[in-house]
């Protein structure tokens, strides 16, 4: 509730997240979240920071993970390691510190190759990407950084990358999911899990 | 389903959505989904081109939706003006016609002031708004343009202004929806209902 | 006259104007001044804000006016409404709200179309125009933002759509002078009087 | 008058102006601009290419010019050199090589100071400037680059560095006027007369 | 030796360094340089790809190189992994892959931290540095990317912060260097060696 | 050696150089840098204000010396003039003072034209150079100001306007260069020896 004498932040030494907000106990948490939260210990070996952080408001974080799940799902065209691509390149022109290691980490693991992963989380054009991720590519950066400028020409060319209509929306969708996930995490200053930084290096995959 | 042989993008001379994409009837959509429709055209007598053209994928109109419609449930500190406000000047600073002409009025509406109301669409720094208003906007443009550059301090200046911390988080929530919200308008080629042009406008509110 | 201890500036809390500077009562007006007012108000209802903020300096005032309504004169491939848009695309990438709700006005009269004169203050790449206008625009905004680019090929830009060697030094010299009008009602706070956000509005035009 | 079938561009071959547009002999021009072009000859000997150039369109010269020279008249804080200093600025900020070199060989006469001059064409940041100078400078850049953001802060700073009302309008006004004349220059490729460049050099003043 | 028919680039097939210029053999190179890489295989098992690129240009690598080594001579208040930070924050700023990722890697190997580096790499002002790091960091972004704006004021926060004048002067040469550095394998397209990737991971340091 | 208490710049009133740093007596320096300052004042009449204000870090200076000299070498296709260019143009898009006076001598002094090397210094799109030029000017603005996005297309844009590798990479490194030098003068607040203003201008040359 509002008060009219200014509410102080916390003063964030309590955990690891670096959350300018403060962060509930697993265990105040709806149902749902803590299924989630299970699911991802289960399949990571731990909690991701964006699920403990997003938990201040809970409601908005399941609404938030149905929206997000459904566009890491992977198509003919536009597979999983494509789709984390995209996140890296948006979280990249944006300079989001959360998406670059978390979903860098994702990336080097869908990939198989944690080099070329690590290549596009700096700079995607030097990557050496064949036609269909760099037009996937060109066309997540320009929708970040220069929106008004897209044009229809733009979408024809992930279509004559080979993409389908729905694939091609999807580069849209995720695109523009990243930029309101890289500000959601700026602006609460989510740090990412140390965890992030040790997998699917070199040697591992 | 993809092809290799590109896919052309439909003509577009079909609807007045603008939608690069193809529009589904509104017969074939889910059950959900035309209970929004119905819904839209009740309260305002028509349906919303974002739904309309969203509905080309209706699982996900569906997700991003129950994500969306939180966001502006009003609250002490932060009410329905606030909360379109921040849709406004999200939207400004991203240059973003549907969003802009339907939010406007949204503005319009929600203010009672439709001279105030077209006034932040243009400029919210002499739109002579008061500090809380001010500092709202100002957050908001800076988590847009500058994301990186958001500091704990920024955030402060929003408890500062009065607004409780869930309120300061939905600041934020909101205008990184909007920086999602706005992609997904521009990446379509959204237009606005001509029935927003003459909503709210002086004499009517 | 100069003085050594600094002037302040007026509070603002006397007119509407918005102005930074000291308006001036109209009776203190010269002649000339006292003409145009009233046959703004004759043709308007009400005196224009640019002309009672930028009276502070009459000599100015009538030197300005003399060459910016000269730009305004209709011809054949370069009508009224042509001329309004050239002020709104200018004054929509520089952000001047004055210029916006007084030009925004005029250019939904003069277009007859109070949807698209909306449309075309808030994005011309999105408002579906024709080549002729389109290339207009794309001259206007470029000569704002990009000057130093501005090339030969652009000018032939405009022959090529139409117009005349008079029409083409017409769109860069409307588009030069709102580049000046536009600064100096940011410069002094210029506020749009508040009769503008009532014209040509759907069902009236 | 219009037509259909693009016009060329005069292929430039005919003078030194530079100028895309016709440029009109001078025994075509009206009375008043005939007496403006001897007057620039006695007094330079030489007619400025802005005159020569400007003249394909005589009555919008005349009335550009009528205005321009009234903001040339020095005052008592807001000197000769002073007016023409922020002519440099903008025109630096700008890229305007035509005003650079002509504005330029003024600036250094009126400094009385070569040096001076050429170092504040490049960057008046590091030309030393005293504190009136340098908030000049600084208002001038901001009202030139980002006119938005100016405020009402801006404008005090003027009149705390020692400049009336009247002045401060003054640079505002000719910070304005130099972001039409610059735009013309560059619209029209205007290339300044070879005399600028020899003019106040060192040893001269 | 220049020809008037163009020169055709090398395919860039023929090794893994990524340059669009010729590679010499090493056997063709001075003695000096031969030395050189004989240095680096001992401490690093592997040639640096800018040394290989580079000595297309013999004279210059050597040249290049005596200067560049100076620069990281460590001191007591900017230690190697001090000097390895501004090289990161720089090439960060300008987007420099083969940098990023080399220098990435002594960073991680400095520091002794290979969490800490990799966030520094993405963005510094998330790292959690402390109060002479985060002034080091600003003010070698600020000479990257604004330097004309860099004042007195910047240069004495470094002092400030616990720096000799001669360190001071440190962080302005090595930010400027990799201005250079940068710049040179961006043009030459220079690509990281791979073995740099797996240096320094977590578990290593 | 570093201090906790922080260390005072010097108050920059002893000498003309215009640094914050100190500035050696010329009899303090070693040989090397004794030689090469007579030899500076043999062929200029004076020493150059960056070889008094780097000799601040002895080595330094030499080891740069060494390396930038080479750069101006000369050779068939590109001259001494084309290298001062490439300086004035790299010192233009960074807005360095120091380099564009002192560089600007030079280039009037080379190409034996002073008017045109005072445009090439205020705009080199509008100094209508040759096509060779033209090249190599826009490809050292792109690597300074946009070098992420330097393509291969563009190095060969070089060769196309018939230069040889060689001299291609000559434009790459000399750009490369000024991006350093231009850092340090604006890091040290360099100010021009007066000596530059005076050089080849008009009648000299």
């Amino acid at each position: 509730m509002a008060s009219r004498t200014p509410q102080a932040l916390p003063d964030g030494s309590r955990d690891d997240t670096g959350s300018w907000f403060p962060v509930p106990d697993e265990a105040e948490l709806p149902d749902d979240l803590r299924g989630l939260f299970a699911k991802a210990k289960e399949r990571l070996g731990f909690v991701p920071n964006v699920f403990r952080v997003y938990s201040f408001r809970p409601r908005r974080l399941s609404a938030w993970f149905a929206h997000f799940r459904q566009l890491h799902e992977a198509t003919e065209q536009l597979g999983a390691a494509d789709r984390e691509m995209i996140a890296v390149v948006v979280s990249s022109a944006n300079g989001c510190l959360y998406c670059l290691v978390a979903h860098g980490a994702a990336l080097r693991e869908e990939l198989g190759d944690p080099i070329l992963g690590e290549h596009i989380s700096y700079d995607w054009r030097r990557a050496d990407l064949d036609p269909r991720r760099a037009a996937i590519c060109a066309y997540a950066e320009k929708l970040t950084l220069r929106p008004r400028e897209v044009t229809r020409a733009d979408l024809q060319s992930l279509l004559d990358s080979g993409l389908s209509l729905e694939e091609a929306w999807d580069v849209a969708e995720i695109a523009a999911m990243y930029n309101l996930t890289n500000r959601m995490a700026m602006a609460t200053n989510m740090l990412p899990n140390r965890e992030y930084s040790a997998q699917a290096r070199v040697g591992e995959v």
